[in-house]
């Protein structure tokens, strides 16, 4: 949807010196957005941008009257505890903002004097949930992550028929939505051992991450009335990391028939900074289907979709032990993959979330489901990489790892590159497993 | 958890006459909380109480002085636009509320001058979600709904090896859940006509309805922090009515393996008063299993529970065409049941949700699942009492019934009595099916 424009050009500094490292996560062409406050205080959550290692205060910015027009009003709604007002502002309204910071944070633009005073550190900064999540989604795109987990769950039957047909998705759970640096107790609960007839209680034995990105939501539509597919991106204001913690041992026991509960609604964690698809435009690819695959319904198939639908964003999950953090030894890499091996596309998702009439409102979020590529390192859980369990990671200290451990610490990375345009980063998104806690 | 005491003496009267009716809803005894405004104002939603056939503004009573130190400032709180403030207050501040609004409302007491102007009759308002919801969870708790479907989805092998351990829930969609007289078109979906080997594309033609209780959560616990069985009810503000509207054709097809999701998420209707747990206190009942079934895990099970887990709250369906309202034919009754057949109880959904850390927050709503009775003719929903359509029901103006058509509207209902009480009314949870909407 997003054409290139110049807040692309891979020409552009801008004058806070850190946004021009070559490795940065957030260089002038990125500008993602975050809610935060400074470290340990009590100030409210508050909207900013990130730029280098600084993150810019919205409002701050919008009163000391670096915007003008809709930019001014986006970047003073934006300035909120949430950025759901900014996301309900729609496409329109995101560009304008976008467009005013990308020159307001350019090199020799007379405007460093007046915005450097609204900067943090990101060092010094702590940070919020960026929505008031109303509802959240966790859809089931990666074809190859379907077909791994379907052999261990039911082997004679991996892959659904359902699945080249539906974009596979269900609820999942709002209030235990965290941002990295979460931390969670193991979860408790009913497993069947194997060959038992009963199940036992007990702390979670195969407690796992799954590797996904959020999708955010933006304006949105009313019951009753589907979005088309071909309007679907006019919806979706960015996206994030997300890890999908999973108790699989819980939900081998619980799935059937209403699908996973508490195996995963203990915890979930997002990256702190949402990357706007006008950010990613760049690095869109044309996205289609084996030939001998079902080709989408015609209510999930649009050119737009099919000419740039797909998104190459680079993704890596690295895991570190309490034993590592403690001998100095760095996070193990489990994993690299690519978002553009997904089956369904966002616009698919959107198209088919409200196709009977649902309603998505700003800030609702979605999770892609766990991102496996089409080999088995490109597995975005453990499930996957140890073969449910039988093949033992060796990790740097020397320890085996099947499932997670207590102290265990995952950690999330995605970013795009491609010759001859700045790199984007999404940032980090982190958490912690800790003992579990019993009654 | 909730002793007898005064508010539940079957004596009282009200200087609100219609109160005293034999047949009322809303006798002094009930008491039941809702947000409403006058019917086509645009004035703000506000928390009133229901009484005989008018309801009174909390915030309004308050500011009369109608109310002193804790039930004061429960009613300031329940003057808001939602009651999520109210249901944060907990079991103490809910009482010493009920026991002021009991006292104030009562004949002979020195009020009625004061609070009369608060009241508005039922007639002229309309009502409001009754919380923001954060999360809507469902349960599956009739174990004979659940074999009535399981047998459709599943002949060989009706009731799953998971169904007698585990309360088996979900969680469902916020955003399209509306009050009573919520209306909504034929959902559009995928489906697998019967021997198909692709899905086809069009309206819902399976359209049902489920008989369930919504359950609303007060307090709730802090993430990591399962609430104990034996406290569980300290956390639970109120029932009431509530339609899981369903698209049997979408579920079959989308429903493995994560469950159901655009089946179920473009509407669910809840009726507009909360009925709160202190006011059902007479209607509580010992709660047993059969001796064969495996008897609860112990992080279900109370002495508490066992002695007065059950409510015996009677539970009806009544359906009306367009064709009858035109007619001016009354609804007809497809089917009379009880909550207290349910196979878990509301404390058992309550430890076992948060029994992985999952936080509860006031507001968040759960469904008790379909709730049919041991016999057929107790079955919650059309899918079963036209045994999957095999088996249509004829209307009073001739027609047949399998599923719902364009124009049907489904009134649930719901009540406790029992000799020597005062009988408890929920009022109505009204809702219909209108037209599809194409793309």
């Amino acid at each position: 949807m997003y054409e290139l424009n110049e807040t692309h050009d891979a020409g552009l500094r801008s004058w806070v010196e850190s946004a021009n490292a070559p490795d940065t996560d957030f260089p002038l062409q990125n500008l993602p957005f975050a809610v935060y406050r400074r470290q340990g205080s009590h100030e409210p959550l508050r909207g900013g941008v990130a730029i280098g290692d600084q993150i810019l205060d919205l409002n701050a910015a919008a009163t000391a009257g670096a915007f003008e027009g809709e930019a001014a009003v986006a970047a003073r709604v934006a300035g909120g505890e949430t950025l759901n007002a900014l996301m309900a502002l729609g496409p329109r309204a995101w560009s304008a903002l976008r467009l005013a910071l990308s020159r307001a944070l350019r090199e020799g633009f007379d405007t460093q004097k007046t915005l450097s005073a609204c900067l943090l550190p990101q060092a010094q900064a702590e940070y919020g949930v960026p929505a008031s999540i109303g509802d959240y989604t966790d859809f089931y795109t990666s074809v190859h992550h379907a077909t791994n987990i379907g052999r261990q769950f039911r082997p004679d039957n991996p892959l659904l028929p359902n699945y080249k047909w539906v974009p596979i998705g269900y609820h999942g759970r709002v209030s235990s939505i965290g941002v990295s640096g979460q931390a969670f107790p193991r979860p408790m609960g009913q497993t069947l051992p194997p060959g038992a007839l009963q199940p036992e209680f007990g702390p979670c034995k195969r407690l796992d991450y799954e590797l996904e990105i959020g999708i955010f939501v933006g304006p949105g539509n009313v019951a009753g009335e589907p979005i088309p597919i071909a309007e679907a991106e006019a919806h979706v204001f960015g996206v994030c990391l997300l890890n999908d913690w999973s108790a699989r041992d819980i939900q081998a026991w619980e799935y059937q028939p209403l699908g996973p509960f508490l195996s995963k609604n203990f915890a979930t964690t997002l990256s702190p900074w949402i990357v706007t698809l006008e950010a990613l435009a760049p690095f869109r690819m044309p996205f289609s289907r084996p030939a001998d695959d079902p080709q989408p319904l015609p209510y999930l198939d649009a050119s737009s979709d099919r000419a740039r639908g797909a998104l190459d964003l680079q993704l890596e999950v690295h895991l570190q032990s309490q034993n590592m953090r403690e001998q100095g030894l760095a996070p193990k890499r489990l994993t690299h993959t690519s978002y553009r091996h997904a089956y369904w596309t966002i616009s698919q998702l959107v198209a088919h979330h409200t196709i009977n009439g649902c309603n998505l409102k700003p800030g609702d979020l979605f999770g892609s489901g766990t991102l496996s590529g089409p080999t088995l390192d490109q597995a975005g859980a453990l499930i996957e990489l140890t073969k449910g369990g039988k093949e033992p990671i060796v990790m740097p200290d020397g320890q085996m790892r099947t499932y997670l451990e207590d102290g265990d610490t995952v950690i999330l990375k995605g970013w795009c590159e491609r010759p001859g345009v700045r790199r984007i980063g999404f940032g980090e998104c982190r958490g912690t497993v800790l003992q579990p806690k019993t009654l």
